[in-house]
């Protein structure tokens, strides 16, 4: 695939992180909710072996925050999301599809609660601010919302905690998953939670003041050399084979959360109300045609820049791959798809045109790990 | 500035003609609408030259559509804008700031009224779709909201004109300015407005069906050859000469719609019902502090990827420049700023650090040209 450059301005905004990961090396960017998120360092498959054996430090700012608070927060959360938020507990974080009143995916964003009137929102790829707006004023809901200058650094590898206690004492070890608390450093206090867009274990800290983000993150470089840090990034092929999704990208608002394998994070039976909920119940009731899956391909590259189509001998639609790339575990090219009902076993095989050229692959559960 | 490759996905959508700029050039891209959106083909300035001399084709397939269509349309459309479209016609382009529930912007869409039932919003870089989805919720609205597939094709510069006209005909040469109406070439229906993000003149192309899109692209090319057309696409240096503004650079959410000289499209006096609109007449009451006005630096380069401070000789901020770039027609870099009321004064005199250097410039009016 050729490179083209991107061309900087405000509008792709800067992190307080941007200088230092340029400094170190960072190769390419995508762009994330109008912000600068970093894709690869060394190369995706370099990457990719070393956040699954050491630890990295990520500039993750690009993971917004939208901020919900006042009388009828808790109101308007919940009108946005299928998942059930009425027992939810100040201190935890729940990863919750945001559905319209059409049923179908506006974003899937990590919900902290801080307090009862206050949360937030850490968003993946799409203006949730206006969404929550429009309902908050549609409605009349005495809410604030904003956008805080929260900038996050994940700490992410399995050596993540080793790298975490040297800074922020043992006891950060004990934090759960999905868990938030404050801890402090060099006599400031962090917003840290046990969470991250891999599956090899680790932490995002909400910075809300850039210096102390940015002292952080030299202090996590200089901390970490013993357990071989890097700069890293949510990785293509780790975070394919963990079956972490991504709005944009594998699901998005044509799409509604049964497809997109949410059933554990959708409560339709549940007493609350959320936009969407009668449509769903029905979507449930008729049943779906396709449904998000694992594909496998035999073959070491793939250009992914829209989503490729998957097909039968006898050239009938399978489906489409939406994100794939190599794996170097695989040694195959590994894939999430949107599948057509008829081609839900596993092991069936299609085919697919890569770079004008004809391979073979099968359709597999997710996740592949 | 040194050149980072953007990291294609699925996400940051391709266009119906990106193999075509691809193959043509292109030579950076910005990311807009989630899309992709080219920056630059030979260069800045010499794509600049080519535009107001010639006439370009542009693919702005990222500046998205949002359909609104339904009973309650233009309630919904209307409570959008501060713009008062209770006199607007079938046929006609609005240009409308869309402002939230405290009066800022949230985008700066052109308003195509197809039919009093049906709208398209023609939008800047943000997620416009989820606000009027969370409103039209919130409010039980019977609309339908949806992103159509349109990818529109722009034609700007001098021979606009003569280019169009060989294709559909002299009688494209009567569409007035911010007008559109459906013209035919090749047993094909094209939806062709007379506007563009650019001040040469031109048309926009709003195309529903890719191949055809496709084929009049090619059509273009071929038809263009005698007056020297090439491929292009919105150009910085032109744009603000033009003051032509761009949300997310020039003014986003934390602006109202006065302190960014929207004056001419606001209503606040009207009948008519739209958000924020107490809240707007009680800034107007008060006044502002700040405004979008002109800047000539005495300087011939500038990067920006974020705002730059400007100072006075006793180091107060006279305010911040937010797009900028050098002109070859002024001799020196020109921006748009958000200046401090103290400093409104024409050539009030600043200075601002580029590339750890101090220039020096001089407050103006907007546009340049």
């Amino acid at each position: 695939m050729k490179n083209f450059p991107i061309s900087k301005s405000r509008r792709l905004r800067s992190t307080p992180y941007t200088d230092r990961i340029e400094s170190q090396g960072v190769s390419s960017y995508t762009i994330y909710n109008h912000m600068l998120l970093p894709a690869t360092f060394k190369s995706l498959e370099a990457d990719y072996l070393h956040l699954k054996k050491f630890v990295q430090v990520w500039d993750v700012a690009a993971e917004r925050q939208v901020e919900i608070s006042g009388k009828d927060s808790a109101e308007l959360v919940q009108l946005m999301t299928c998942r059930d938020l009425s027992k939810s507990k100040v201190g935890k974080c729940y990863y919750a599809p945001l559905i319209d009143h059409n049923g179908l995916l506006v974003n899937d964003p990590i919900i902290n609660k801080l307090a009862e009137d206050k949360w937030w929102l850490s968003i993946a790829d799409s203006d949730v601010i206006f969404f929550a707006k429009g309902l908050a004023a549609g409605k009349k809901f005495e809410v604030e919302i904003n956008e805080p200058n929260v900038n996050i650094l994940a700490i992410q590898g399995p050596l993540s905690d080793d790298l975490m206690a040297k800074l922020f004492g043992d006891q950060i070890r004990q934090l759960k998953f999905f868990n938030f608390n404050y801890y402090e450093f060099k006599g400031r206090k962090y917003f840290i939670a046990r969470s991250g867009w891999s599956k090899q274990g680790g932490f995002e800290v909400y910075v809300e003041d850039n210096t102390a983000g940015q002292d952080l993150y030299d202090y996590l470089f200089e901390a970490g050399k013993e357990f071989n840090v890097r700069p890293g990034c949510p990785n293509l092929i780790e975070r394919i084979e963990g079956a972490l999704l991504s709005y944009g990208n594998d699901f998005d608002n044509r799409d509604n959360p049964l497809e997109a394998n949410f059933d554990r994070f959708m409560n339709l039976d549940s007493e609350v109300n959320f936009l969407g909920k009668e449509k769903l119940r029905k979507i449930r009731e008729i049943g779906i045609n396709r449904k998000l899956m694992g594909v496998k391909i035999d073959h070491d590259t793939i250009d992914m820049y829209c989503e490729k189509t998957l097909i039968d001998d006898e050239n009938n639609i399978v489906g489409y791959v939406r994100s794939a790339a190599y794996s170097p575990t695989f040694k195959k090219v590994i894939g999430i798809a949107m599948i057509n009902k008829p081609y839900w076993d596993l092991k069936t095989q299609f085919k697919i045109d890569i770079n004008e050229k004809i391979f073979v692959g099968t359709v597999c559960d997710l996740p592949f790990i």
